[in-house]
């Protein structure tokens, strides 16, 4: 199985080349990451982003490893744990490396040569990347179902090519729909602090030709109370076992939005972001960055200097705003527990 | 009775001296304003902004007319319409030019020289001046009462003094509670997308020493989730007679996120924001302004070249999400209808 060329991330020649998505809307500039800690780097600073993405990109790191540590195992595990505390919050990142792991100790027991062991780490990587595109377009045709005919849509974030292989979750549903000739317009939230919307998502629909519009985080409210909103699609970093979705900061605010307005509220879901050891959203780790992204915009200074921020990157979600689940193995409609617990048993049977 | 010299706006020597908004956080400059063109401009640009702020402005601009255009009372009240159509949404404009044109509808019945005009309407226009710093007062004590000690509070947009005369109306309260020593701390939305919040909320907080936050619009839900917050509170461009009030776009998500955690929302509102010919929110006109205002900041473009924008500068809260308005003449609660009617005849018994 050869690897994908996607939009957002590559691997060829001993490294990974990645689109550098702070560059964009403006410049598409690719980054050549050669070691572990060049991943990790691009990672943390969220040049790579996505859940998704970032499992592949940690994926094909765990390969990088494999080539800089040779046969010292324990350091090549070494290296998966670091890599698996560069962001927090979303669980693709812990699953794909789980996958790694489980290449690495197969290895052990049967002392294949270095080079072997990358070719299988390398084969599980694009493993999980062609599967992660079967899983979008899954998603998609799921999700551009449950949208009427000229639907208009509000989505947060980027869910798109950029933070996965291809299509995305969230916006995959959309552009899905406007290729199938089904018509949908869709509301972009900028997404503050870090306008993954505006800077992301609207190139991503521009490069599609797909119909859509940028808003203000606070202009969903209006939009909706004008009766112009038909469902708001969002992805998900991690959802616990009770339905509670961790994502982007803000999607709550635009939760509660479309409730008080009948709006539909969908959470495009791949099964591999579903934790089912987390009872609720409640014991979600909700990361923390910089203040400088609230305060400071390319270096320029928004507010007065010294202004504290608080800048979580996430919020929580509770199961009983969510309207249904998309995942590629259909749509999830409350009550969620006991589907979303089957779907990820089946999920680790899977990869047992 | 002498004018006032406040932060915003002053006028000596012939000229309205107004500090140029756009240009904080990090620059304090005054624009010298000569004519009625000039104001206009600083308005539809945002260099003055502000509800009562505006009105204030206008009614000083009324004053610079009459010396424009002497005894041409025609001209005068041309200039007068012209700078009623600066903004559309804030009732406060409308209403301070009313009061200037009675001073020149007395004129025209007693033929007065035109320097006796103009000192009659500049005496009225250090009036409302005068008249809305008290009722500031007025509103930060009825406010700061219904704050519990070591209150943490969420504003959204400028209502401070940068916005008014002095104090300001919601960011007025917690300035007052402040002042007080009962304990207060603010969460300020930065208010996307001209980031009052940021650029000029931000900097009075730091000004006058009150303990403040900024936050991103989309995280306000997250922190009542988290049980931090005891009231949020706002201005007001515009309520009608059924307590439905326009204010800066994300008032109404913030509104909604509010009644979904139980969290008092209040209002301030001047007894002068009271539009009792409008029945509902619904017949509100809502500004909307350059999609550029979205897309770019400070000339910076935040997404790719063209992609449009839907940019309401303000959205309609509903009534019923509203727990009670602060006026200078006290608290009214629910039902609102009949007390808002009240106060806006007393108000224009007083101005008749």
């Amino acid at each position: 199985m050869g690897p994908l060329k996607p939009l957002s991330l590559s691997f060829a020649d001993g490294a990974l080349v990645a689109l550098d998505q702070r560059k964009l809307p403006l410049e598409m500039s690719y980054l050549t990451l050669r070691t572990v800690a060049d991943v990790r780097e691009a990672i943390c600073s969220m040049s790579i982003r996505g859940a998704p993405l970032i499992g592949i990109a940690a994926a094909y790191a765990s390969v990088l490893a494999s080539r800089e540590y040779a046969s010292n195992l324990a350091s090549i595990a070494q290296q998966i744990d670091w890599l698996e505390s560069s962001r927090p919050t979303a669980v693709n990142l812990r699953w794909a490396l789980q996958r790694m792991r489980r290449i690495l100790h197969a290895a052990s027991n049967n002392l294949q040569s270095p080079d072997e062991l990358s070719a299988r780490l390398l084969h599980e990587a694009n493993a999980i990347m062609t599967e992660d595109r079967a899983c979008n377009l899954a998603i998609a045709a799921h999700g551009a179902a449950l949208l009427p005919r000229n639907a208009n849509v509000i989505h947060h974030c980027n869910t798109g090519s950029l933070a996965t292989s291809d299509y995305g979750t969230a916006l995959g549903v959309i552009r899905w729909a406007h290729e199938q000739g089904q018509g949908v317009h869709v509301y972009l939230d900028e997404t503050r602090p870090r306008l993954q919307g505006a800077a992301l998502s609207a190139f991503e629909m521009q490069h599609y030709g797909v119909p859509h519009t940028l808003i203000v985080d606070g202009a969903s409210g209006l939009l909706m109370r004008q009766r112009k909103i038909d469902a708001c699609i969002v992805g998900c970093d991690r959802v616990a076992a009770n339905g509670d979705t961790a994502n982007k900061i803000g999607t709550y605010n635009l939760a509660l939005v479309a409730k008080a307005h009948a709006v539909p509220f969908y959470v495009a879901c791949p099964v591999s972001s579903i934790d089912a050891s987390l009872a609720s959203g409640e014991t979600i780790e909700i990361e923390h960055r910089s203040g400088a992204e609230v305060t400071t915009l390319s270096g320029q200074q928004l507010c007065p200097p010294g202004t504290p921020a608080w800048n979580p990157a996430f919020d929580i979600t509770p199961e009983h705003l969510i309207t249904a689940f998309i995942t590629e193995q259909g749509v999830i409609r409350p009550p969620f527990a006991d589907q979303l617990r089957t779907l990820a048993q089946q999920s680790r049977q899977v990869l047992a």
